[in-house]
């Protein structure tokens, strides 16, 4: 289907044009941005008329686990370790097929109604998380994640295996990589061997890294290293790496950082609600660091938001560091689109609006109480609108939301399955 | 008007009650909560179906600049004095009275579509904040604000008097306070003045105390004290003070404010937004100090939605103080709630849903794809719940929004309003 979006006011997030630009036409065809103009006339199948409307590129989420939306607010009053023992796991293991699939769904309404357009994702059943992407038409990139604590290693990555055969570069939307949970729940052999299977088919490794100070203390001991940038210099030296979380860590220990391969996936959320921290970020992207933005799963992030994700990434770097020239507004926007689209190795393809990109848009309702008057656009966006002012969101040239209408799913009925798994495992 | 909500899911903040209760039916009569019952019988003017829904307390948002809506997102990149110097106060400036009234139309409208029925206010040209409130039935509690740094410190007492005067009693939603600016901007006799104001019409103090290091210097400083608790006990110790912000105080300081009659009004966004850092609350109510929320104005704190500050509210907690079993979210609504109330003095009157008490009443829609599924309600609410799932708002009986529709004002009207003077000014 070929889309004209007429008179947008475009940010489009690209450095070969102006940071805003006002009435704006944008031709899709066959899934990709052709044309980027003023007054383009041009016989489409779909019109969307943009007038005072925003358009963007829409937000990427480089840390979540999927199907861990049933699992909203199961946290409160517990502790990391207590919470996963005594709530998540026995949950998990109560999960079938079915579940994840209509739990994943769940997560990707909740995208496309919040205007992101892409997620990186580490979970298990990864078939069914999948095949929630292709029909939701999200952009996914997934993992079957590798740890070893039940012995189970080996088969793990022969599972993620078969994955990449089975969807590399089959689908335009999908690609894998390799989702390690953590130095902390595995051993040095077996994330040698997690690291050869990255370079044995090119792919990111996406990993948990110094979430909180006992994961820290734990790595160190657990490796006998005097530092837990040790592990990523010894283990994964040649490869793209994206590490979540990165909240404990000295300054040290990221100027060492920044001369890697490595992309930080900031969870602010996550890391205040579990106690974790505020990561030191401004301090990674003065080092030249790319640091992107992630949710983390709803069990501890509650939602995957990235408005909200963006104004948290703001507000903490300048109230922690007791300064509030930190963070632009700008650089978020940039972290939640440019930088997560470099963290996954798309940067080709999505992050910016430019011609022969992929077209993942979204268009952004201005017209709200808490978005008059508009004073500072970029300010705006990062810290009054809300995932539900976005009006309409396009991944790979396709429609998926129309004012607010998610297209080809009916919501009411994922609502009422996904309420009913947590009434039988709970 | 008598209205009858039947069916709900109540939180009533009311520690008579259960912390939730379902299938319960409200009866209002004559702008006050009348009955509360299972299957109430009663020819009314109105019934509201709230199956499924959440029914608490309108939120209370104890300190706000209700006019600044219209300097939302002028601040990023700026630190608090050259805000103030550079853009804020020239703006100020060309305000006229009109100009007043609509941009306290556009914060009272956020007010009602976010669940928020009162609001604590600091500002000038105060009657016509005042018309404003009353044309869109929200509680007000509002002052002319006190200082003499332009050596008109006599003058805005007089105003505030004849205010106090004019107001005293006439309107049910409306009180007046004794807003004194801050320490730093004014003097010990201007002070004294101010506080035997408060005295001769037994009024609440509103002041800023403590916002960030600069201003506890200078009050030090300025009054040649040893630490800024002593200004509080020497000149405020016989009255009822709201604290707003509060952010540096050493443990010590703390322990001693918890025997006077103080209560802070936390703004977690706009201390983030401003550089300040963030106040140590949990161990204000550890002591046994009432603690509230409050947005600031736009100009600092973006938006007045208390379900966003809520949030900040907790999550800072758990993460600075790296314990996430820190303020439960009960604990926050009721910072939001009859903590408020408590801080303003109208607790025999709202904060909680019991009979004889005003009807201040918010219904949520739980039905949005961010609160499926419900592990855990009070959760839900702190964390899941925005501003735009309040359907209906009430106050004092009276319905002022229905279905995310607001009563008796245009909004697009003020909207464009309010971009003018933004226009015109800046």
């Amino acid at each position: 289907m070929n889309i004209l979006i007429k008179n947008c006011n475009l940010i489009s997030m690209s450095d070969k044009r102006e940071k805003i630009e006002e009435n704006i036409d944008i031709l899709i065809k066959a899934g990709k941005i052709n044309m980027i103009a003023k007054n383009i006339e041009e016989n489409v199948d779909k019109v969307i008329y943009a007038n005072g409307k925003i358009v963007m590129p829409g937000l990427i989420n480089t840390h979540a686990h999927v199907p861990m939306s049933i699992f909203r607010e199961t946290l409160d009053g517990y502790n990391l370790q207590d919470w996963l023992e005594k709530k998540i796991w026995p949950m998990e293991d109560k999960l079938n097929l079915e579940d994840i699939y209509y739990a994943s769904l769940l997560s990707f309404i909740e995208m496309i109604k919040t205007g992101c357009t892409t997620i990186n994702d580490m979970y298990f059943m990864t078939d069914e998380i999948i095949k929630a992407g292709l029909n939701s038409g999200i952009r996914l990139q997934t993992t079957r994640t590798l740890m070893d604590i039940a012995k189970d290693g080996e088969i793990r990555i022969k599972e993620l295996e078969e994955l990449i055969e089975r969807y590399n570069d089959k689908e335009e939307t999908i690609t894998l990589n390799i989702g390690i949970h953590g130095f902390y729940t595995t051993n040095a052999p077996y994330i040698e061997k997690c690291a050869n299977l990255a370079r044995k088919y090119n792919k990111i490794v996406h990993i948990h890294f110094c979430e909180n100070s006992k994961e820290r203390e734990d790595i160190i001991k657990g490796y006998s290293v005097q530092s837990p940038v040790e592990l990523i210099k010894k283990y994964f030296k040649d490869l793209h790496v994206v590490l979540a979380h990165s909240v404990k860590l000295t300054k040290e220990e990221i100027k060492e950082l920044a001369n890697e391969n490595v992309h930080i996936s900031h969870c602010p959320v996550s890391n205040l609600k579990l106690g974790c921290g505020v990561a030191n970020i401004s301090y990674m992207l003065d080092k030249g660091i790319n640091v992107s933005i992630g949710t983390d799963g709803q069990g501890s992030g509650s939602n995957l938001d990235l408005f909200e994700a963006m104004k948290y990434t703001a507000l903490l770097q300048k109230g922690i560091l007791e300064n509030p020239k930190e963070l632009p507004a700008y650089e978020v926007l940039k972290m939640a689109t440019v930088n997560g689209a470099k963290a996954l190795g798309l940067e080709e393809k999505i992050g910016a609006i430019e011609e022969n990109k992929s077209a993942d848009i979204i268009i952004i309702n201005m017209d709200t109480v808490t978005s008059i008057p508009i004073n500072n656009v970029f300010s705006q966006i990062v810290y009054n609108i809300k995932g539900t002012n976005v009006e309409t969101t396009i991944i790979n040239g396709k429609i998926v939301m129309e004012n607010r209408v998610v297209k080809g799913i009916n919501e009411s009925d994922i609502y009422n399955k996904c309420n009913q798994i947590i009434k039988r495992i709970r």
